[in-house]
């Protein structure tokens, strides 16, 4: 069953309210900074953090209406992606983002780099309006590891031994950490129990963690038409992922071959071998396995709407496409 | 009278113990992101920026020692810096830093770009260890301030039409907005009235202004040795600064004649027309002018012995070097 829309309409009147939140927010009186700020628009995804952290939000709390805190806290987990999204693609050298010419391609690096920063500046305020030490607090230790983890991946570039462990670091620092945090903002906000928060973090970042792995092997698999960017990018700048790892992993008499099919540019090759050594359905299988942990943990505790809407929202994510 | 020695004397062990702040904060546990930071050492400057905030903190309260809180916040104003520093690196391409190679030249844009973001959200974290929500909110509003400033400047690049309005609004957004917040947060912390508050933060804003206006002359007149950084990166980049706005705002006809000289790269034939239509020195009295506005009305209110520090500090920048 595609849960896309039903979720969709349900928080659909809630989303567009954060969406007011963000871009009031990021009004400016110069017209420079409104003018690149409009380009955003085109960086507009499914909203995924803010959805999870609504749903656990309402996973918690008893209240009828989603305080305005709630809404805010929901704008800046965006505003950090977006953020994400505007350096990225400074790294990835990256072009397109879902169809649209990237802020880099449009206002060249440097204004994207200022402008990922205003973006950071703008969350970390747009937090502080909401008077919760504790969410600053929060806000500031994910970032923190989000960063951590973009350095450590970009250190790993074209590192042949680079291991699960690592990658799987790697991946909960830079996508999963954001996730976790989001859905934990939201029990935080709806005073959910220790055990309640501790939970629905957890969910989140498990999904988190099947998020980009799925994300790592459409790219892997060149679903261009899906991921609305270039695919193959990131073996183009030395990034190492899952079904890769695990293909040299288990048969490291491969390498030489691998590297071989690496300097001559044979995507073919490469695709035929991930298939033929099972790393690609493996791979799957991970999504898998993380995604029913996931949804394991959270049905343990709750059981109502919200919590049912989080883990269809995570089952989504087991789609071969 | 030079009061470098006995400002640094006097603040030497406070100052000490802020890098310790900032250095025990920004260690991590990935052996990758600890590497990356250590290179930072070579950008360690003066602490303008936490020498300002301790010293208002000092000119407001009554405390004997100085409380972690204090030291906390100025490890802050001064990660800031870094990370403005690290990405203006990016900005400028520039090679060099107070003599030693810079972030971008020693490890490449991509982990630049990073390592700013680390930095930034690492002072986030930290102001957030505070638990003071309002330091929160200034916070995040001077970098929105600053980040919207480099933003302006950019877009305003090669603009021969830059008028003295838009250039000080420039500086003053992205430079001296966070040394006139490192005066708040030292008043605020200091529990000072809201007149001394805002007579700090007018101090600061106006130090920041001059400050700006004596490096953006030092970068046209060529003090490499004095800057530690090639001189004349802003025309290279295309950032009209004082005493060009001034001679063209002054003498329009000369606009053709700039032009030539800047497609030529004739520095010497600009240094003349700059030095003999009177721009260079008319730039050094506005340093002047504005330091007098600022040991005056910081005069005006306070009397004791930081408050004649923080004017000494401001008097240094009348130096003609």
């Amino acid at each position: 069953m595609d849960m896309t829309t039903p979720i969709g309409v349900w928080l659909a009147d809630e989303l567009d309210q954060v969406s007011l939140v963000m871009s009031d927010h990021l009004k400016n009186k110069h017209k420079e900074v409104a003018a690149i700020c409009e380009e955003l628009a085109a960086y507009k995804g499914k909203m995924l953090r803010p959805t999870m952290l609504l749903l656990s939000w309402k996973s918690v709390s008893s209240c009828e209406t989603t305080p305005e805190a709630v809404r805010v806290a929901a704008g800046v987990v965006e505003l950090i992606h977006l953020a994400t999204l505007v350096h990225d693609d400074i790294l990835d050298e990256s072009d397109l983002r879902r169809g649209a010419q990237t802020i880099n391609s449009l206002f060249g690096n440097e204004a994207a780099v200022m402008l990922g920063d205003y973006l950071l500046s703008s969350a970390f305020l747009l937090c502080s309006t909401i008077k919760n030490p504790e969410l600053n607090l929060l806000l500031g230790g994910v970032t923190n590891t989000l960063c951590a983890g973009e350095l450590v991946q970009l250190s790993r570039r074209n590192d042949m031994d680079l291991d699960l462990e690592s990658y799987f670091q790697i991946i909960h620092d830079k996508t999963a950490s954001l996730i976790a945090a989001s859905c934990e903002m939201g029990a935080v906000l709806g005073c959910g129990s220790g055990r309640e928060i501790k939970a629905l973090k957890e969910f989140g970042s498990s999904v988190g963690m099947a998020f980009q792995i799925k994300d790592d092997l459409l790219d892997l698999l060149g679903e261009r038409a899906i991921i609305g960017k270039p695919a193959g990018r990131d073996l183009d700048k030395g990034k190492l992922t899952l079904p890769i790892i695990t293909m040299l992993v288990e048969n490291p008499s491969l390498k030489d071959g691998f590297q071989k099919i690496m300097s001559d540019g044979d995507r073919d090759a490469l695709s035929a071998l991930l298939h033929s050594t099972g790393a690609i359905s493996s791979a799957f299988d991970r999504v898998s396995k993380t995604v029913d942990g996931a949804v394991s943990g959270v049905e343990e505790i709750f059981e109502n709407e919200s919590s049912k809407q989080l883990c269809a929202l995570a089952k989504q994510l087991k789609s071969s496409v």
